[in-house]
């Protein structure tokens, strides 16, 4: 291992390679649940320490937290929050199920700004139990953000569709493809409703470059995870380290980049052979990864 | 249980519900991996006991039991050999890799001469070790199916491009769309390259309903397959049994009608769960569901 001083030359930590200059991490995000092993404290400290400027946060360990004691840490940090996960599951169909998910998305909503992103990253939704109407499910996500977009737009937040990849369609999420995720955003003003482009769910399709085209500004986070195989059970906690898998980062942050966004890149992990890193080693490694592969 | 009598009333066999009139299984076909737990023989009888008319058959069985007694088997059961599965594999990049490839779809084709069916299904291929580029490797599939074409069509035997499910795209099949195998098959004559539908594969796709109406006579295999949550370690043999799952196979099949197809629909699974079942009391249950979610 080359000398490591846990300052900010990220390229110096988590690999045994050369390091070169220190790498650019003025976009660079890490998304909270790829280090959930880092209590919120030790990933604000392992982030300024390393010269991460922001992170995308989860409304659960938020929550467990505190709101209001999160929101704090972060801003006295001054660490952006360049997302929160999540809203959405909107696709119930009963009407008192579709009362709650409505209110929870509105609280997720008032847990945005109070921890000041603009960003609430919405996951629609799977088939509700014996349903096989992936149509009539879309067109519900529709009917709620007929609700949820004013509301949130009141508010300074944005609603950021994702489209996950088809392997959860029935059970997570029915939109599918980044076209999906537009054809509903599109409904709606561009400051109230946008899409997430995550690498790991859009990687494989022929026609995300051309939908990324599309997009434009309705680009509200980018996201990256690599895509490693044999899958695990369940497909949940499979997403591969960068670099790591098949994906070719660098020509989507490029594809992303020339459709005008110039916001932060969020790297997203859900990986049960991450999680039981060292969080903070996890952390830089990512980071000397994201400079790497996606830079 | 009602009076079971092992004639080819199946709607009474493999479900404790009260039988209606016998299904109508003239174009239902049993692909021998759904019941790999039979030899070829025990598959060929209980085909013939319940009156199933056809069976897509797997090489590597085939070849275990030895190709011309497989062929005569079959033949004299008078059963149809609706598919041969499979070939493909053609996306390496080293010569010698891909100069075998060449040679073992060539044996493939010759074997489903041998079988009498005129529909081998190839299975295109990954992306080979270390690469991430999923265009490179769809041209080469073209310039595979260029040599491969000609010598499929001169000997009566179509290639069938099967699109996998996105999940499959780096280790297995890099066609993860019908429009992709399309715009892969439709630059050959419709008697050399076409194209399956498999249920399994092309349900989350919204566009893929027209692209079966584009397909139309390049449709050469129509298979089904439900899906089933949650997906084993591997994601490979975890197909639903048809009418537990997600798909409305029926929608799918009237789709497929509605294009022009009227050839055999075939029932394709892996799954471990249906591997320990009785070979023959799972092909009756199947059966009895083609004609209750299909038909």
């Amino acid at each position: 291992m080359t000398d490591m001083n846990e300052s900010a030359d990220v390229t110096a930590a988590g690999d045994a390679s050369p390091s070169g200059p220190p790498g650019d991490l003025s976009r660079f995000s890490i998304n909270q649940m790829t280090v959930k092993q880092l209590t919120l404290p030790e990933l604000v400290e392992a982030c300024v320490r390393l010269g991460v400027p922001g992170v995308g946060l989860w409304r659960e360990p938020v929550q467990a937290y505190g709101l209001d004691a999160a929101a704090k840490l972060v801003r006295d940090a001054g660490l952006a929050v360049t997302t929160l996960c999540r809203g959405g599951f909107l696709t119930a169909i009963a009407p008192a199920a579709r009362a709650d998910a409505l209110d929870d998305n509105r609280a997720a909503i008032d847990e945005a700004v109070t921890l000041g992103t603009d960003t609430l990253v919405l996951v629609s939704g799977g088939l509700p139990p014996g349903s096989r109407d992936l149509h009539g499910a879309r067109e519900r996500i529709v009917d709620a953000l007929e609700v949820l977009a004013p509301y949130a737009g009141e508010r300074g937040v944005r609603l950021a569709i994702e489209p996950l990849h088809p392997m959860y369609a029935s059970d997570r999420c029915v939109v599918s493809t980044l076209d999906q995720a537009l054809d509903l955003a599109e409904r709606f003003p561009v400051d109230q409703v946008g899409v997430v482009v995550d690498t790991y769910h859009v990687w494989w399709d022929d026609r995300a470059p051309a939908a990324i085209a599309r997009a434009a500004d309705r680009i509200h986070s980018f996201q990256l995870a690599d895509w490693t195989t044999p899958l695990p059970a369940g497909v949940l906690n499979g997403r591969g380290l960068i670099g790591d898998g098949a994906i070719d980062l660098r020509a989507w942050r490029e594809r992303v980049d020339a459709a005008g966004y110039d916001g932060p890149i969020e790297v997203e992990l859900f990986n049960d052979t991450l999680w039981v890193r060292d969080g903070a080693e996890l952390l830089a490694d990512v980071a000397e990864r994201y400079v790497r592969h996606a830079l």
